[in-house]
C-alpha cells in the first residue's frame, strides 16, 4: 500500500481544486471549436467567455481586456519583446527593466536584446531597489523611446510581495509601461488593477488551483498591445492565434470564480504557515526565513539551515513522504544557486527549502512535517 | 429532450475519443510539476515523456526531437520567424515560401516582415504550383541566405493531400529548411518524417481526437533549430518554456499512441465519406466536389452548390441537428470567402460546405445527413 503522501509544493503548481476539476471534466465532452458558428461552436464559445468574465472578475478588469494564453510564461513572451502596437501602429520599446528577483521568464528578457535589459536588484529582504528603478528609468529617459517595467508582484521562492503601487508609480511617472506578473500572487492575495497600477497584469491558472497550460494577460486597456506573439486565425480579438484550449480554460475560470472564497481563507492559509515555520525553528533554531520581516505570500515559506544542503533535505522530506523544493521548479532536472537569494545577498547557504501550502495542508499534514524534522535534527545533531 | 446532434466537423476540432479522456482523466489527479523532483514532480514526468515517445512514434522519429507546444498554430508562430541557432551560432533566415492554400498560421507568415514572404499559388484541385516553387527558390538564390519552405500536408478545407516528397526534394535541392503543417494530416494519413522529406513537421492534438491546447514540432535533427518563442524556465530541452500542460499533453499522447490502430481504419472513413459526396450528387446534381480529382483526406468533404449561399446551407443544417462548416473555423465568427477556393481558382462560388467525418461517424448520421439534404433541395426546386 502507497503511504500517503503530503503535497507542500502550491508555488510549483497547485493541485487542481475540485470545481476546477469538474468544469474541466464538463469541457471534455464539447467537441466544438468556439470559432465554429454551429451549436457545438457556441457552446465551446460560451464556456470561452464565462472563464474570461470570472479571470477578468478576480482583477476587478474588463473582460474585454482579458486575453488567455497557454500560461503565465507565453504571457511574459508576448509581452516581452520590442514589437508593440498602439492601435494599428507600430510603436517599438526601446528598453526593458526587470527584477533581479523575477522569475526566469521575465529576468531572461523575453525577446529583448540582452543590451537593452537592465536589471533592478532587491534589498536583503528581497524588496525591489526603487531608488535604482528611479535611477534606471531617468538614464534611459523619455526622450529615447518608451520604456517596459516587468516585475514579480510575488515571489515564486520566498513568496516576498513587492510594493506594487510604488514601483508602478515610479515608473509611470517617467512614462513606462507598467507589467506586473502575478503568477503566484493570483487568487493568493487580492488583485485589483486599477489600484496596482499595473498596464498588464499575468496570471497564471496553475499556481492558482486551475489547470496547467492556460495563463491570461489582463490589460487596463486595449488600445496599447504587443503585437501578437502567436499568429494565426485571429482568436483572442487578433492578438493570440490558435484554438482555444477549452478544457483548461474552463478550469481556469472556475478557480478564478472560487479564488475570493479563498481569498476569504488566506488568513487560515497563513496561520498554518506560520506554525510551520515555527516548527522548522523549534527544531533547528539557526534556521534562517526569508523575507520574514516584509510582507510575503500567506502560504510561503523559505529557509535554509546552515550547513545543511537543501537537496539533501529535500529528499530526505520526499522519502519521508512530503513534497517540497529546494527553489523552485522551473525547469527539468535544474539544481543550481536560487537567483533569488543571490540577488538578496544570501547566496552563500547552501541553497533553501521552500515549503508552500494551499487551504488544504491540514493538521495531519503538520504533524508528519514536524516528524520528518526531527528526523532530520535528529540526524544533524549525531 | 434535446435532439441527437450529428458532428461533421472533426476538421475544426475532432471529439474527444475514450482513450485521451481517460489519460486526461487520471493526469488531472497528478499536482506534480515534471519539472520538480520530488515523487509527485516525477510522476508528472513520466506522463510527459511516455506522451512524447507515443507522439514520435505517429511520425517514426527519435522521442528527443518532439517539442510540445500549447498547438499548431504555437508551432508554426516558432518555427516561422527569421531568428534561428545553429547549434548556439545565431543563424538568420532570409525569406520564407509558403503556399497560398495554408492555413493562416503559415499564410500569414508568421514572424517574417511581409516583404520577406512569397506565397506560392495552387492548380484547381488544390495542389501547390512545383514549377512555381523551383522558381521561386531559384529567384531568392542559396546565395543570399537560408531559406525556409512551409507548407501545408493536407488542405484544412478540401482535405487535398500535397505532394510532400516533391515539394521536399525540390527545396532541399535549393538548400532550403522544409517545415510541413501536417496539423490535418496527423491520424489521418501515414506520416513518415524520412520520407516525407521534412525537417520539421507540426502536429495538432485536437484534429486528430486529442485534446486542444496540446500540439508539437517533431523535427529531423536538433542541431538547426529556432530561437525559442516561449522562453522560461528552460522546459522542452531549452526550445519552449512554461509548465507543461500534463493533461493535455496526456490526452494527446494516448490518442498518438491510438494513430495506428485509426490508420487501419482510413479506408473505412474513405467508404463513408464517399457515401457522403454521393448524397449531395444524388441530392443535388450541379454540386462541386473540390479537389476530388486528386488525393485527399479519407474524411473530408468540401462541396458548393450553385447559387445557394453556404451560410445559408450550414445554418439549415445546424437547425437539423447536423453540425458541418462553411469553410474552416479559424477565427471567431468571421464569415468571408475562403482563400482556398480563391487560390484555386474557385473564388466565384458562394462559399462551400465542410463535411468532415470520422471513425465513429455512422450510418444514422449519413442517414440524417441525407434527410436535411432533401429538405434543403426540396426548398431549392420551389
Amino acid at each position: 500500500m502507497a503511504a500517503r503522501r503530503i503535497y507542500l509544493d502550491h508555488n510549483a503548481s497547485a493541485p487542481l481544486t475540485a470545481a476546477a476539476r469538474a468544469a474541466m471534466v464538463a469541457a471534455l465532452d464539447l467537441p466544438g471549436n468556439p470559432s465554429s458558428v454551429h451549436a457545438e461552436g457556441r457552446a465551446a464559445r460560451r464556456i470561452v467567455e464565462d472563464a474570461r468574465r470570472s479571470v477578468a472578475a478576480l482583477a476587478d478588469a474588463d473582460p474585454g481586456n482579458v486575453v488567455f494564453t497557454s500560461g503565465a510564461t507565453e504571457a511574459a513572451s508576448w509581452l516581452l519583446r520590442p514589437g508593440w502596437k498602439m492601435g494599428r501602429a507600430p510603436l517599438e520599446i526601446s528598453r526593458l527593466i526587470v527584477c533581479a528577483a523575477d522569475h526566469p521568464a521575465t529576468l531572461s528578457g523575453g525577446q529583448f536584446p540582452e543590451n537593452r535589459v537592465t536589471r533592478i536588484g532587491v534589498d536583503a529582504n528581497g524588496i525591489v531597489l526603487l531608488d535604482d528603478l528611479a535611477s534606471a528609468l531617468a538614464a534611459s529617459g523619455e526622450a529615447s523611446g518608451v520604456t517596459l517595467v516587468a516585475m514579480h508582484l510575488a515571489n515564486n521562492e520566498t513568496g516576498v510581495i513587492q510594493p506594487a503601487a510604488e514601483i508602478a508609480r515610479i515608473a509611470k511617472a517617467a512614462g513606462a509601461i507598467v507589467v506586473f506578473d502575478a503568477a503566484q500572487a493570483g487568487g493568493r492575495i487580492s488583485l485589483d488593477i486599477a489600484s496596482s497600477g499595473a498596464d498588464f497584469t499575468i496570471l497564471s491558472s496553475h499556481k492558482m488551483g486551475g489547470p496547467k497550460g492556460v495563463g491570461a494577460v489582463v490589460s487596463a486597456g486595449s488600445t496599447l498591445m504587443p503585437a501578437p506573439l502567436v499568429r494565426g486565425g485571429g482568436q483572442e480579438h487578433g492578438h493570440r492565434g490558435g484554438t482555444e484550449n477549452i478544457a483548461a480554460i474552463a478550469g481556469f475560470g472556475a478557480t478564478a470564480a472560487d479564488a475570493m472564497t479563498r481569498l476569504g481563507e488566506a488568513g487560515v492559509v497563513q496561520s498554518m504557515r506560520d506554525r510551520f515555520e515555527a516548527a522548522v525553528l523549534a527544531a533547528m533554531p539557526d534556521a534562517v526565513i526569508f523575507g520574514a520581516k516584509v510582507q510575503r505570500l500567506p502560504n510561503t515559506t523559505f529557509f535554509a539551515v546552515p550547513g545543511m544542503k537543501a537537496e539533501t533535505l529535500q529528499i530526505a522530506f520526499d522519502l519521508a513522504g512530503i513534497a517540497l523544493s529546494a527553489g523552485s521548479a522551473c525547469s527539468s532536472g535544474k539544481v543550481g544557486p536560487s537567483h533569488v537569494l543571490e540577488a538578496m545577498g544570501h547566496g552563500a547557504h547552501a541553497g533553501a527549502l521552500r515549503v508552500s501550502i494551499g487551504p488544504e495542508t491540514s493538521e495531519d499534514d503538520l504533524a508528519a512535517f514536524k516528524a520528518a524534522l526531527a528526523t532530520i535534527a535528529a540526524r544533524r545533531a549525531a
